[in-house]
């Protein structure tokens, strides 16, 4: 770098960003520099705000500023339903389809033994204590259908099951608009043994 | 968007940066929240840093945050030769062929009077005191080679040359590895004209 060294740490420095490197992040910092030092100002103040503000709902373990999120603070959802996801990401796919009406609760990623994710880290503890509540009626295990994702929802379905509540998985199948010759086997045979009356 | 606004707001401020889109706006939150609060707070202070200190150059109008650049302050670099460059991107490019090793004047533009941008915006009158100042032999004009680039070459060629100083222009021909059946018939006539002994 034979500029400026600021330059080159603000190159540095936004190559945190995912999906950026080197390239990217040299157009970025001139972009800013020549075109929009103050949508770059205003970038850097949310920044610090969101970082220094943001922490977990109380309730759900979603990202809020506040004690609870908006989802778990709206008087109208339906406290029967309590949906179980990996990451805040997941809530906001499933906000984004409007077809669900009830409430969240995000374990912030999935069992895994080995990078010493167990219960404690997922708020398993919390969970418990609002299944104990009485609100909830429902489950719905929308983990990822992957191999962490299949078995953290097995583990929290025991224990629902355990407590006499209703636990349900999210249909795995072919993706609408999909085509079965290039489905993947596994997928394929959720799609048979997952079958409903037509 | 469901989430509590400040995450909405960051998502929204990102966007000011060259190639983010929503989808990846959102992408760059979560993962700052989630995994690099730290880096975030880092990027956040550099570019606050930034976008307050870096200014331009006394000499060459480049950005720097002190009074001259690297480039300018090097009393190694020969100041016979001036190259005149657009922008400071294209500095950066020069310097990493390491083939050039005199000064640069960096206009901020090229002429285009539509947008108002005439020679008082590219500080021409700053390159004619430092012409004058006697020590510049050569003006190499490595504006881009497209219309307003070309018309901004001939512009400062002609400044040069009405003080009697040598200005030349960088070659325009067929890329390095490229091949001239996918040349465009403008750079191969400029390829043609500027042909050199063998």
């Amino acid at each position: 770098m034979s500029h400026g060294s600021l330059i080159g740490q603000l190159i540095e420095a936004l190559r945190c960003l995912p999906g950026v490197g080197p390239k990217s992040a040299q157009r970025m910092t001139y972009h800013l520099l020549e075109r929009n030092r103050a949508g770059g100002r205003h970038l850097a103040r949310t920044l610090l705000a969101a970082i220094d503000q943001i922490g977990y709902c109380a309730m759900c373990r979603n990202f809020t500023e506040h004690e609870l999120c908006q989802l778990c603070a709206n008087a109208g959802r339906d406290r029967s339903q309590l949906c179980i996801v990996e990451m805040p990401t997941d809530v906001m796919a499933i906000e984004a389809t409007t077809s669900y009406r009830g409430l969240y609760f995000v374990l912030m990623g999935h069992l895994s033994p080995l990078d010493g994710i167990g219960p404690d880290e997922l708020g398993i503890d919390r969970l418990l204590t609002r299944l104990g509540e009485g609100e909830v009626r429902e489950l719905i295990l929308a983990t990822n259908p992957t191999v962490e994702g299949e078995a953290t929802a097995g583990y929290i379905a025991e224990l629902a099951r355990s407590r006499g509540l209703k636990a349900t998985r999210i249909a795995c199948g072919i993706p609408m608009g999909g085509e079965l010759e290039y489905s993947d086997s596994g997928t394929l045979a959720h799609a048979l043994v997952g079958r409903r009356d037509f």
